[in-house]
């Protein structure tokens, strides 16, 4: 019974990553073989790690269902936000994935999740196999730069109350799933101004 | 006479980009041909435009000489600088380039610059044709998001006189050459702040 629960658990898994790749990157059911060949199931509960400072980011992760984040230790101590992950978002410490040196930063589970890992050299045979991955793994590395440019636009021109507001249209996904202290770290404000600015926000709208 | 010195520049912004490409993508003297076939050259005076907001950016741009700025305005009227580059640099308004929608930023000069120019689809032909080129690109497209992840985490973790301190070490290239109030306007501080901040560095230091 419990065997029967944990593989049918685990063909869901990557079943609604085969759906994404289907519908987001067009792969056939020959493709997707190839790439299920490839991919690792992994559970991760609440506040485990997928990954630590100092070891190295082998692995691209597919969130099949949870919420991840990735965050660097400041010199004070405190955490600072560079990304969050829900369904049908890839996580790494692609700094550390692309140069192979070992991360600055801490990847852990905001929930219970389940994920779909696939170690950098398989990916890399993949996009070289199948052109329409290729495509597709270019597509989300521009969409990944754009968002990143995007946020430094935020974080330049815009008042704690306009990022906040900005945060909420953009990101619903995120913000009802995760604690406000981790939105004020993703955001570069403190507590105190995050639950200000909301009150402002709460009044005004 | 003219004609002379104009043909003998040219041959010079052609080659400093052949430099770069065989030193830092291996392109044999052939592979040098196929680039140099479809790169065109282009001249800028100081604040004259490379692009202005609502055109598509058609062209990767390689920064032979001189110092661009991509900018957008704000809603408030002020210029906010996504992005410097100086020689051996690449520039352009890359989510207009990838989406192919009109540009929210706009491209001017710093200085007198000579510039070499590759038409988006001609760029991808070359990635396509030249496994050097493609693999080259990937390491540009890696080191590129890397910064842009590096500016998040000074963004959002970091007081102005630490972003500013960071900065001057990161890009003396630019620090030197640049206005003062575009470096505020990059860094996202006051033109009050950075004077502040640059009193307090160079007292304390």
């Amino acid at each position: 019974m419990i065997l029967h629960s944990f593989v049918k658990s685990d063909e869901t898994m990557f079943e609604s990553f085969a759906v994404y790749l289907r519908e987001g990157a067009g792969l056939s059911d020959e493709e997707l073989d190839l790439v299920k060949q490839v991919t690792i199931e992994k559970k991760l509960r609440k506040r485990q790690y997928l990954l630590q400072e100092g070891d190295v980011a082998h692995y691209n992760c597919f969130v099949a269902k949870g919420c991840l984040r990735l965050y660097r230790i400041g010199k004070d101590g405190s955490e600072h936000i560079l990304r969050f992950a829900v369904e049908n978002w890839w996580m790494s410490d692609y700094e550390s994935y692309n140069s192979g040196d070992p991360a600055k930063g801490n990847i852990d589970a905001i929930e219970d999740s389940e994920l779909l890992l696939i170690k950098k050299q398989d990916f890399d045979a993949l996009t070289n196999t199948i052109a329409k991955f290729r495509l597709f793994r270019e597509r989300l590395e521009a969409r990944s730069y754009d968002a990143s440019l995007k946020r430094i636009m935020s974080n330049i021109s815009e008042t704690a109350e306009e990022r906040y507001v900005n945060f909420i249209k953009s990101y619903p996904q995120f913000y009802s799933r995760v604690p406000l202290h981790m939105v004020a770290s993703f955001l570069g404000v403190s507590r105190e101004t995050l639950s200000r600015v909301r009150l402002q926000y709460s009044t005004n709208k």
